[in-house]
C-alpha cells in the first residue's frame, strides 16, 4: 500500500545481539525522514508493549543518541519472549493489536526478531489484510544463531562469530600456557543450529583454536568424544573443546539429560550444569589427574558490541533502513535478507524475501560442511564466514569504556 | 654490579594476563640493543626451563614478531606454577640453577610474576650473592589481581580491570532487557584481593553495572545477601551481582565450602560449582520462579588482549624495559614498580622497589574503600582504577581476527 499515511512502529523480539539495536537505528533514522510517517514509535518490551499501549516517541529522542544505538549491544527498547496465540484457535491477540494500531493510526510495524518474529509478522499482515486494515509489515532479521531460512546469513550472526573466534584465540593461547595436561572445554549458544559453535573454526584455521568442535546438527558420541580427547591429551598435553549448548545423542536426547539419568543411577542424585560441565566430569572419569576446566561464553557472547563486525553493523542498521524504505513504497508482508553475489570479494544484494518462506523454518549448517567425530569444519564454512567478521566499529570511549546510547524514553500519551 | 658482560634470561611466571608478553617484548627489545648482553634467552616454562636448561634463543626471532608480543596475551614462552624449595631447608633447586646460570653464562636475570616470584627473585638474589656469583636479578611485575605490594598498581590489572567493566556495562544491558524478574550473578577472579571485581564500580559509576558488588575482604553474610537481593528485585525486577570467586563467611571459609556442608547436611549429597553458581542457588531458594543465571568470567578475563588498557600495554612494556636498563646499569635485587604523582591527570613515576618489600606481601582493596552490604567502593576506587583502564591497543586485525606475534621458538642448544 503506497501514500500510507500514519505511525511507524518497531518492537523487538526474542534473545538480543550485539546489532540489534543497530537495526533499530536504521528503522528511527529512516522513518524520521519520511514524509508519510506521522510519528515514530518503538514498542516497550515487543508485543508486549503492543498490548498494553506502551510505545516510546522517538520524536523526543537525540538524534545523536539514536545513532549512538548502532554500537550499543541489546534491546534499547526493550525485548520479549511471547508467542501470540495462534489466531485460528483464538485471535483475541490479533484483534486486540488490530485495536490498538487503529487507535494509534499505526500503519507501518516493524519486527526486529528471529524465526517466530518472522511468523507473528506474517500472522499480523494477513490478519490485518483480512480484516481490511491498511498496514505495511516489514520484518528486519536478528539472531545470533544465525538460523533464518533463504537468507544468506542474518544480523548478529557476524559479530557473534567474531566474539567466538577470538575468544578462542585468546584462551588458545592462555589454555597452553602451562605444561602440565589440561582439557579446556567450552559451551556457545546454539540450540539446534550450529553457526555459532562452529565459529570456533575460524580459530582453529589460524591454529589457534580448538582441537575439537561438536555441533548439534550431528549425533554427539560419548565413546568416541572419550577416546578422541584421550589420545589428544597424550599426543599434546593439552585439549580445547568447543560445543554447542545443544548437542544430542543419537536418541536426540541432550548430553545433560543423558548424563543426568546416568548420574542418577549411579551416584544416587542429579548432576548440575550445563554441556561443557557435563562433559568435563565425563573427562574427569576418563582422565583422572588431568586439569580441566568448563567455560561458558553465557550472554557475553551475545553483548559484546565493543567486538562488533563492521559489516554486521552496516548490514543491520542497512536492514533496518531498507525495510522502511521496502514498506513506504508499498511493500508489505516481506523480511529483509542478503543474498550473497560472491564471497572474495565480498558481496552481497538485499532482497526482499516473503514472510511465509521464512517463518518457522530453520536454517541447519549444512551437513557436508562438518567434517566427522568433531574434526571440525570445511573450508565451505570459512569462506562463508570470514566476510561476515571483517573490521570493526564500536562505541567511542569516554572515561575509557563506551559510551552507549542513552535513549530519554519518553513515553506516548495512552489514549 | 656494572659492565656485566653476559647472557640475558627472561622468565614468566603464575597466571598469564593480557600483558605479560607486552613485558617480555620490553624485556627482550632492550636486552637485543645491549652491548653488554650476549645472548637473549627465554625460559620454557619458567623456572622449570632453567632447572632442564630449556631456553628459546630471542636472537633467532623476528623483530616484527617481539614488537607484536606487546598485543598477544597470555605467556608466550610459557609460564609455570612451580615453588622452589625453601633454600633454608633444601638448597638443592637453588645449586641447580646457579650451576645452570654458570654454564650459560647467564649474567642477567629477569623474573615476570606475582608475589611468589618476586619471592623466587629475593632469594635467588641472595643466593647467587653468598655463593659469590655475579648476576643481577630484576623482577618485573605482573597479576591482574593487583596485590603487590608497594607499588601503586601491577601490570595486568588496568587491562583485566577494563574487560571486567565494559562486560559488566554490555552484560547490564543484556539482562535487563526483558520485563520479566531475573537474577545475574557474575563470578571473577580473586581469591584474596578484591581489586578485579572492584573494577565492576567503575560500570555501576555509569549507571550500567552491577546493584551489588562483593569482595573478600570484607565477610559475605548470607542472610544481608539474601534481604538485599530480594529487596531489589521488588523494587527493579532486576538484580546484577558481582562477586569475587574468593568471598568468605566471617568465620573465614570460603562460601562455596559453607554451603557444601550445609547442603551435604540437607540433601544428602555435594554441591558442585563455584561461587556464582553457589549464589544462584541461594537466590533459587530465596525467590522461587525469578529467572538466575550464573555467569564466569573465567579464563577469559585475563586474555583478552582485544580489550587490553593502552596505559597497561605501555607500563608493561616499559617496566621490562626499565628491568634491562636498570639490570645493566648494575641494579640488582629490585623490582619495577609504579609510584603514582597524580591521578588527574594521570602521571606515575616508574621507581625501583627492594624485592624484599614485595617478597609475599599482599595489597589489598583499603577497607575503607568499600561501602557496606555490597553496595560498591568509594570515588576513591573510581579515581584510583579509571587512569588505568584508557585507551585500546590491540594487534591489527588479519582477516578480522587479531594478528599475535608467532615466534620460532628455536632452542638453545644444551651445553
Amino acid at each position: 500500500m503506497k501514500n500510507l499515511k500514519g505511525v511507524a512502529l518497531l518492537g523487538q523480539s526474542g534473545g538480543p545481539t550485539s546489532v540489534i539495536n543497530a537495526s533499530a537505528a536504521g528503522v528511527f533514522l529512516e522513518a524520521l525522514n519520511q514524509e508519510n510517517i506521522t510519528g515514530v514509535y518503538g514498542a516497550v518490551h515487543g508485543v508486549k508493549g503492543i498490548l498494553n499501549e506502551e510505545f516510546y516517541d522517538i520524536k523526543k529522542e537525540d538524534i545523536e543518541e539514536l545513532k549512538r544505538l548502532k554500537n550499543t549491544p541489546s534491546s534499547a527498547i526493550g525485548s520479549v519472549r511471547y508467542k501470540l496465540k495462534n489466531p485460528k484457535q483464538d485471535p483475541s491477540d490479533y484483534q486486540r493489536i488490530l485495536e490498538v494500531f487503529k487507535k494509534y493510526n499505526i500503519r507501518y510495524f516493524f519486527y526486529n526478531g528471529g524465526n517466530d518474529s518472522m511468523d507473528t509478522c506474517n500472522k499480523l499482515s494477513k490478519f490485518f489484510k483480512k480484516s481490511g486494515y491498511e498496514c505495511n509489515v516489514m520484518g528486519v532479521p536478528k539472531t545470533i544463531d544465525n538460523d533464518l531460512s533463504v537468507t544468506d546469513h542474518c544480523p548478529g550472526y557476524g559479530s557473534a562469530a567474531k566474539y567466538v573466534a577470538t575468544t578462542f584465540m585468546e584462551l588458545f593461547h592462555d589454555a597452553t600456557v602451562y605444561d602440565t595436561p589440561m582439557v579446556t572445554i567450552v559451551e556457545v549458544m546454539g540450540r539446534n543450529a550450529g553457526w555459532l559453535t562452529a565459529a570456533a573454526m575460524l580459530a582453529k584455521h589460524k591454529n589457534q583454536g580448538p582441537d575439537l568442535i561438536y555441533l548439534p546438527e550431528v549425533a554427539f558420541n560419548t565413546e568416541q568424544f572419550r577416546r578422541d580427547v584421550k589420545e589428544i591429551v597424550k599426543k599434546k598435553g593439552k585439549c580445547i573443546v568447543a560445543v554447542s549448548e545443544g548437542i544430542k545423542n543419537d536418541e536426540g536426547k541432550y548430553i545433560p539429560e543423558v548424563f543426568k539419568e546416568l548420574s542418577t543411577d549411579s551416584f544416587g542424585h542429579a548432576q548440575l550444569g550445563g554441556t561443557a560441565q557435563v562433559l568435563v566430569d565425563i573427562v574427569d572419569h576418563a582422565l583422572p589427574g588431568v586439569k580441566t576446566r568448563a567455560i561458558e561464553f553465557s550472554l557475553i557472547q551475545r553483548s559484546a558490541a565493543h567486538l562488533a563486525s563492521k559489516v554486521d553493523v552496516k548490514e543491520a542498521f542497512e536492514a533496518g533502513r531498507r525495510a522502511v524504505k521496502a514498506a513506504v513504497s508499498g511493500t508489505t508482508d516481506k523480511m529483509i535478507g542478503f543474498q550473497r553475489i560472491s564471497s572474495n570479494p565480498y558481496k552481497i544484494k538485499y532482497v526482499k524475501i516473503p514472510l511465509s518462506k521464512v517463518a518457522n523454518t530453520e536454517k541447519k549448517v549444512p551437513l557436508e560442511w562438518i567434517l566427522p567425530n568433531g574434526k571440525g569444519l570445511t573450508i565451505d564454512y570459512i569462506n562463508y564466514a570470514l566476510p561476515l567478521i571483517q573490521g570493526d566499529d564500536k562505541a567511542a570511549l569516554v572515561d575509557g569504556l563506551p559510551r552507549f546510547a542513552q535513549l530519554n524514553k519518553i513515553r506516548v500519551p495512552k489514549k
